[in-house]
């Protein structure tokens, strides 16, 4: 602003009147600053970006799937964040492919957004290295980033497994199933060691015919789940890794005529109805928190990266709390 | 590609192989045929903004409310198009204000997307018309465009309704409740029309004190049903006007002793399990052919603006075929 207002011949306060909009401010000296602006040409500083773009600042949000409704109040979240601010957000999904993720990220960089949010596809974001370099501040979401420090927000995925499988274990269960997503998505492998550290705890072994991570799709939970509760030694209660399995989950148990107990870890909506218990994030507090981080770090708060971590809860209403058949 | 093949010095399929990536180019050729791309600069214009960005193709989308799961399926089948289209996916969400739209579309627009979907918050769409005139390929979906002829991708709303009501009049009712979105939104004037028109052709008449109309939050809805299921003419059965509406419409009748139908508009996860009688937008083909009509304008086709119609499937499951109590 400093460099603009000695080009044009004005004060600073000129400067940040023709920025900002406010009136007081002749045609002739707006054309002046304008001008300057322009011939300063763009730089990687936040206050320099609004100057040159002239218009509001932006932040973007990688999303790793549009149709999981968990993000959706984690982006809404983080959308009322940003508009507090006075930010518009872009969106993008990642479809939880990581080239789409890299993509993504650099595409809304290349757009010149501010900062970034970022649910992580993918487990290597040293991409995003000169990126941030050059001064987009960046915070991760749901998962931690992979290759580089920065940021995250993230819930407890191990203690909160824990405890919902430690619930189950407390009403009388000793063969309990853990269903959850693919491996290499970090809270899938955080929850199932949270299985194995309640199981342990309780001196429970775990037979691993009990325990499936793979794609959250039916065909594949309704396989995974139908393997678990056959066989020799079945299970009498089922761990569901998130929201998307315990749907599958509770459409499969009602089917059976004997009651399995479930504990899933997400809230779902209308879950209060169906009377399942559930491990619940604070999803709009996920969005809310990263976005204030994000926020701090555009305002120019020079701290290390941080790992902040949310608390879930168990919230008891029915399905965990049947006892083995 | 004509200009550029001339003032590289090179054939079209040259040009067509450096732009596409493909093998069988000497660096020297590729760096010519940049630099004439370069030097030709920005044309608002398919292939040449694509040949100026040297990167992918990219598509906006302007959602009304990302925490609403209607969208989800519907910004996937969206992102799920624009991938098969070799495009990236940038989403915003308006948050249902029509200033927040405006805003979000011309961001989208400034940042050089090549279409724009837009789910409109607002009535009036002729800030638009200087974009579209610029090239800018846009579709609207799940609400028409206003003040401006542009293509729209809708469902049979008032059809839809009208089926619904028609459906709890065969099932005995006579004294049925409607409770819609706010009345500046296309699909709830529509849906409501649809009961005006269901009661009308069973010759019931309407009680005004069974029409609410306003913000769908669980404290309006729930103010709203109380009242009609009090007082000296008490509905025995509600429509509810979209799926916000009908999950609190759904916990308030848990509540009550007595049973009262229900039928919603748009589906819900678990209503199956619930027994939710529904009329069922189809929010993916939503999506999906919204998509496919703005690729179709981006490959070139020159077609008349049009307004693409879906039908919404009544699906009984036990709370719409409960009798008068």
């Amino acid at each position: 602003m400093k460099d603009v207002a000695a080009r044009a011949g004005v004060g600073l306060k000129t400067v940040s009147r023709v920025v900002n909009g406010e009136p007081g401010v002749t045609p002739d000296t707006e054309r002046r600053v304008q001008e300057a602006i322009d011939s300063l040409g763009f730089r990687r500083n936040d206050s320099a970006r609004v100057l040159r773009k002239g218009r509001t600042a932006s932040v973007g949000l990688v999303l790793e799937d549009l149709a999981d409704p968990f993000y959706g109040p984690l982006s809404r979240a983080v959308e009322e964040a940003a508009r507090s601010h006075g930010a518009l957000l872009i969106n993008g999904s990642s479809a939880e492919d990581p080239d789409r993720e890299r993509e993504l990220a650099l595409a809304l960089c290349a757009r010149r957004v501010d900062g970034l949010i970022v649910i992580p596809a993918g487990s290597d974001h040293r991409y995003l290295e000169p990126e941030i370099r050059a001064g987009v501040a960046t915070v991760f979401v749901d998962r931690p980033a992979g290759g580089i420090r920065a940021d995250a927000v993230l819930s407890d995925s191990f203690g909160g497994a824990r405890e919902g499988v430690a619930h189950l274990i407390a009403h009388g269960h000793r063969r309990i199933g853990f269903v959850g997503d693919r491996p290499h998505i970090h809270t899938a492998t955080e929850r199932l060691r949270g299985y194995r550290a309640a199981m342990e705890e309780a001196g429970l072994p775990v037979d691993e015919a009990w325990v499936a991570l793979g794609p959250t799709d039916p065909g594949h939970v309704r396989s995974a789940v139908t393997g678990m509760l056959s066989g020799p030694t079945p299970v009498t209660a089922l761990f569901a890794g998130n929201n998307r399995v315990t749907v599958t989950a509770v459409r499969l148990l009602a089917e059976r005529p004997a009651p399995v107990a479930l504990v899933g870890f997400d809230d779902i909506e209308l879950a209060d109805l169906l009377g399942i218990t559930v491990v619940a994030q604070d999803a709009a507090a996920l969005g809310r928190t990263a976005a204030e981080r994000l926020f701090r770090r555009l305002d120019g708060a020079e701290e290390p990266p941080a790992r902040i971590v949310l608390t879930p809860t168990l919230i008891p209403r029915g399905s965990g709390e049947i006892p083995p058949a």
